[in-house]
């Protein structure tokens, strides 16, 4: 099942999205694809209406696709967790998840326009696998329990300004966190649509000339790892959102480092997770 | 004014705490102290109808103390922000702020237990100054707009579990998010009965025994810096927090490192913000 939400900035209006390309309206089930709906059990009701054929089909065109989900309460995010990207940043292969945070105020849509912060010259791109928080998670026990704490997967551009991320403090949160820099979707997928989340392929180009190919299979800590872990030290709630990493080829780690300007286009795509597209402009 | 919220975990209603000790009802002006009541000018209401003497008293005994604002947004902090804690932690003083998060998750009432998290050896305090935001800030430009931004002041216990800290990777987030770890309260102070925020004593005991004991005006950035710079690097938006550090006197400064263990009870006072005084109890 892909759960999409469509309207303007803070009016997003909950829908399905059918695999014959239909819109279905969502509203008899929910009000919104929220932390609420999904710790209330709304996916699987949302599919018995789906498959009871009660959701009447509505008309997406000229609607802006948000975010999948509603303001997260919080953003967790795993660092240099492809031996790749570890190496072209010129760091260790961690030994432990790297474990930072973005402001979840700066989720947008896949189509939102990236805002290149004022005074950033380093404005660098990430394509990761999101995992979006379906059940309350505290100290899980087993990889089982992790992926049963999954309500889907989506795409996540972790949009990061390495000057202010690597440059003026030893944490990164303040690179991580500038305004938009979380553009996800198009869909939260549901699990039984994704299968094994450690195969899917991870492709970003930056106007036209692709830049990462990766697989979510070099990861060095993998989604139910990742859970598992996080869920020792912190509580995951429902419709938090956790970003697992991105392979190699950010600008970063490029010779000629060819960080964004305002007017370039942005593609990423993951297998059955659909595809994002981004233009950068000046905050 | 100080404002409150009272009841029990998710059913806080909002309060005004008068100086003559009286508890008035704050339902006739809103809901909740959350995002939109500060967003929609809900302190100025508030002042209005204190003023205009149409809140009702009401007993407050019996009822739990909440976090004097709603779920947080985000809750940002400054590491590393007095001279003595940076000495004390062996760190340099930092040339720009130290900026990480927390999840806006562990926020909990400033009388909650605060759980010693599963296999924690070095959980810590940290008595702060926390700065609670009233309008939105992006790229604010002087100390005067930073000081508008502001809605009102409250005890923080940054509570920090220095293992997961400082031992696990290069950030810091994990040992800072951990579920209860942030007691925040008794009150919300608007800024017209703090005064100078920089003037503000804050102290600290564990088991009636001094640890903390310093002044905001050893603050290295002080509070107008502080939103000014996070203004340029992220949205702060109507009920964000941000921890603006603390002084020397934690357990890992310590020649002893005495780190808390369950049956502990930590006391927090700060200057015209009241006093905090949770237990800690094994998760």
């Amino acid at each position: 099942m892909k759960l999409m939400r469509l309207g303007a900035v803070g009016e997003e209006r909950p829908v399905v999205r059918t695999d014959d390309g239909r819109t279905l309206d969502a509203a008899s089930v929910t009000a919104d694809f929220d932390s609420r709906f999904f710790a209330d059990g709304g996916v699987a009701r949302l599919r018995e209406a789906l498959e009871a054929g009660t959701l009447p089909e509505t008309d997406p065109s000229g609607l802006r696709i948000g975010a999948p989900v509603a303001r997260p309460g919080k953003v967790v995010c795993i660092g240099l967790n492809y031996r790749d990207h570890a190496a072209e940043t010129g760091a260790a292969i961690p030994a432990r998840p790297v474990v930072f945070m973005k402001d979840p105020g700066t989720v947008v849509g896949p189509e939102d326009e990236v805002l290149i912060p004022r005074g950033s010259v380093k404005t660098d791109w990430e394509v990761e696998l999101a995992v979006v928080i379906g059940s309350r998670a505290r100290y899980l026990q087993s990889a089982e329990e992790a992926y049963a704490a999954v309500a889907g997967y989506a795409i996540s551009n972790d949009v990061s300004e390495r000057e202010f991320q690597l440059e003026y403090s030893g944490q990164w949160d303040l690179g991580k966190s500038c305004e938009t820099f979380n553009p996800l979707g198009p869909w939260l997928v549901t699990p039984d649509e994704v299968g094994d989340p450690q195969a899917l392929g991870l492709r970003l180009s930056v106007n036209g000339r692709s830049r990462q190919d990766g697989s979510a299979k070099d990861m060095i800590f993998d989604v139910a790892h990742i859970i598992q872990y996080l869920s020792q030290y912190m509580v995951l709630e429902p419709g938090d959102v956790i970003n697992t990493g991105t392979p190699a080829g950010v600008a970063l780690g490029l010779p000629d480092n060819p960080y964004l300007r305002a007017g370039d286009t942005v593609e990423l795509s993951i297998d059955r997770l659909g595809r994002q597209r981004q233009t950068f402009a000046q905050a």
